[in-house]
């Protein structure tokens, strides 16, 4: 940095060791439908949801909007738009899949004693625009990036998150009775994981293969 | 897992040790606009690009695709279109912000020795469809964990990666003769930065401060 004042304290740094372990993270990190009934500890959603506000943002706008949703009602609801979603996702395949579809667990919101609703504030006052004129999008990305951090950092804790998307963006904005501008980025379950895998689950159940790097390569 | 055979390998263990340095991980990434001219080793880029697919998927669909541009001519045509867009924005900033908006450097396309087109495939054979009905924004969002991860993992290399969205991606999509349907996620600028913050660059130069966390959530 040139002409900006850096930061206090020393950076850190990152060992081969330390390198080794994020790579494990990476890889046994899970999308995960199958909770046991162990509460999260408040103070564990409340750091989780702190630690995802250090997700990197277009303009440091902050667009992330969280909602922890406790009421069983609205949970009740929210379970069954995806109970209706997730039909007519079933009718929407292929017929020689269909069986393998029905077959699938795809959400954990009978189980998860954490849900959390995520939403972007679309015309954000921080960030004064920067960033986005040509690609609004980028204000819905960089909450993906705090779901991301959560994620993880989730997952270091013995958590596991499961994203829920079969869900009708604007039946979930009005049960969970946020603001109607808000856009909906996912429904994410939390709770402490039944097993722990190394292979998405989806690839474990002869859903989908793993891609080949040269399959997502190209050179320009 | 009740189900299903679990993968290989015993899972890891995540020590505090650990969990305090991914916290310094997410606190020290940085979105990088200054960068030394050191080149970034192939075989850096190969391993980050692998590592990048680790992320989650929407169906395991897997729909990141990356373009690793090397072609002068193509980069100086991605400059060209930051600098119009870039003037655009200017222009379109409040007069009391604009001194202040034209101060700011946003991107490091002149300095950095690796550029990254990314792009999503949205209608991927990969995942037959499963996650993404009533959200095909999903394809994008899971896109934009592989990027968030190739970030953290180039961070604890040492390299600082720019996220460059002040462009058009109609413009870019033809610059990098890229299937004309991919959906443009961003363009990015991986190299060694020249300082090391904890804090973002938009906040040193006082352009935006840091939300605080009530801002962010709410209960339901």
């Amino acid at each position: 940095m040139t002409d900006i004042a850096a930061g206090k304290g020393a950076p850190p740094s990152f060992d081969d060791a330390f390198q080794a372990q994020l790579m494990e993270l990476f890889k046994w990190r899970r999308d995960v439908r199958r909770f046991v009934s162990t509460p999260v500890p408040q103070a564990v959603i409340d750091e989780l949801l702190e630690v995802a506000c250090l997700a990197p943002s277009v303009g440091f706008s902050q667009p992330w909007r969280f909602v922890v949703v406790d009421d069983p009602e609205r949970r009740s609801a929210v379970r069954a738009n995806f109970e209706i979603c997730n039909s007519q996702a079933l009718a929407g395949q292929a017929s020689e899949r269909s069986a393998s579809y029905a077959s699938l667990k795809l959400a954990g919101l009978h189980e998860a004693p954490c849900h959390l609703g995520v939403f972007a504030e679309p015309e954000p006052l921080e960030g004064h625009g920067l960033g986005r004129m040509t690609m609004p999008e980028t204000i819905a990305y960089s909450v993906v990036t705090a779901v991301h951090t959560l994620w993880l950092a989730a997952r270091v804790k013995g958590l596991g998150l499961g994203w829920v998307s079969i869900l009708d963006p604007a039946t979930i904005t009005a049960i969970l009775d946020v603001p109607p501008h808000w856009v909906f980025i996912g429904y994410f379950c939390l709770g402490y994981p039944q097993a722990e895998s190394d292979m998405p689950e989806l690839e474990r159940a002869g859903w989908e293969k793993r891609l080949g790097n040269a399959a997502t390569r190209i050179q320009r």
